[in-house]
């Protein structure tokens, strides 16, 4: 398998990226290639200096970098030669397998709705983010950011997506759904999720559980949680902005510990035709590692093509 | 003035209740009379045993309670005799100047809006919740529940409420609006948020500094911070649930103390035509006395006409 890194994403690019490479490769060798994808000469001097084995990677030169506070549309059509427009060119002409960049988000989401395009059956991709329960559990929060405005259908397939990666990608047997709401009885709610509670209810392929409050959240009553991508996107900053404070406050605490979202490595582009991560800005060498990880066992486990199955 | 208390309403009633009236008055003696409203025997023992003045008071006897749980509408309906209902019917009848209950949130919500109704050109009132700010100061989250779905001009108007509240409750001179969104361009967003922020923009009463992001909230990026009830509710409640786990892992920090919102005593209904407060199901006696004394202050500053004179 051939995993692609958009070299030149994120805050300590590209050094960060190559460290996580290198920690990559000193524990899985035989079987991943990867395509570093980024400014040559800069690599090439990174390579040597970390002692990358050559034979594990290939580097494709890029010229340009979509910074991240770039409009992503325009970012993508003026910037061909940019890590994240090649990374797709390779990834969509199939010359990779997965493409993984902690860089400009809007151009990582619009390049994959873009290049490789939404499943067949699914009307609009999701991103998962990774919740953290307070007994140790991982939830999985979608949509967190590609779709605004949802209609009820949306969420129930988004519902499906979380379930195929909560299976294949995290092992959990039966994965539990639950829709976020203001009230846990059926009929509760915004217009969304009053009509969207009985297309959960009714879809065979997952195991809904009903409606949970805010509260719920961090209390593992479910293994994916599902909203629109407005509230998701909310959500997820204000969890990501109480990590910070913890930090700031110098609180150390081993559940609090894991609201730093950037220790999960990135989060899958779901429902889109290939395996497409989004790593922080902020992505350090384990968090890479960890996206390659995520990329290599979304490969192993055919999971694009267990999603293309439940979506016929 | 003339406060009334639902003595019945809360976890911990009547006595936390009569605790918190206790409080209440020993440090405010003169120009408040508190209409207390519940079960007569068991508040006259109580009264008794707490050395309660009783020429401060007036008792009216309510011989029945809306359970927690209770369905709002059903419940107003069927309990007529309950404290809730009574306590909108004395309202309504101006025997009272406020009224304040820690007892079930629906059936307060409900009461207001059909008992003393919105305010004139107001479409939808709200409730607003308070937001710890990382430096201290104190944020209103509106709305937090009562208006799931929204049209933009509903969240102009809850800026507006909230600018009120802010300035002549919370004594801040020219409180700061941010629309709550995905991201701080203007354009940014779901469709409700689109539309609502030119009309925040254009808003001549309110000091609209724009969009902000869910890692925003607790920065004090700004005093008010507008956004759809079914937004707002889910989080407070997450909110609520970051406090609840940080007791329950015995973390002791200054600020995340004060997610506990308990101690604020309840929140306002914004845009109804009388002071209501409704105080958390676990208010104990501090909770009760700040909201009377928050009721207080409403009415000390004839908060409702200054509402009525802004939306003429």
């Amino acid at each position: 398998m051939n995993i692609a890194l958009d070299m030149m994403g994120g805050d300590y690019a590209p050094l960060e990226a190559i460290k996580g490479v290198e920690l990559f490769l000193s524990q899985n060798k035989d079987d991943v290639q990867l395509t570093l994808i980024g400014d040559e000469i800069k690599l090439n001097t990174l390579i040597r200096e970390h002692l990358i084995d050559s034979a594990s990677i290939n580097l494709v030169h890029a010229s340009q970098v979509i910074e991240m506070q770039e409009h992503p549309t325009k970012a993508l059509k003026e910037k061909q030669q940019s890590s994240i427009s090649i990374g797709f060119h390779l990834l969509a002409a199939s010359k990779t397998d997965a493409f993984i960049s902690a860089g400009n988000t809007g151009a990582m989401m619009v390049g994959a709705l873009y290049s490789i395009k939404a499943t067949n059956g699914i009307s609009r991709p999701a991103i998962g983010a990774y919740i953290p329960g307070d007994n140790g559990k991982l939830a999985l929060l979608v949509d967190v950011g590609l779709n605004a405005d949802c209609k009820p259908e949306n969420l129930s397939q988004f519902a499906l997506l979380g379930v195929l990666f909560s299976r294949y990608i995290l092992n959990i047997e039966n994965p539990r759904v639950a829709l976020i709401n203001v009230g846990e009885e059926e009929g509760k709610g915004n217009i969304l999720c009053q009509a969207a509670y009985p297309l959960l209810k009714e879809n065979k392929r997952i195991n809904f559980i009903g409606n949970v409050e805010g509260r719920d959240l961090l209390k593992d009553k479910a293994d994916i949680y599902v909203c629109d991508g407005y509230t998701g996107n909310i959500l997820l900053k204000f969890a990501e902005s109480i990590y910070d404070i913890v930090q700031q406050r110098n609180i150390n605490d081993e559940y609090f510990n894991r609201f730093n979202f950037e220790m999960y490595g990135g989060v899958p582009v779901l429902g889109v035709n290939k395996p497409v991560i989004i790593g922080h800005g902020i992505s350090t060498a384990g968090a890479f590692n960890n996206m390659i990880l995520m990329a290599k066992k979304m490969i192993e486990q055919d999971f694009i093509e267990k999603v293309k199955s439940n979506f016929v």
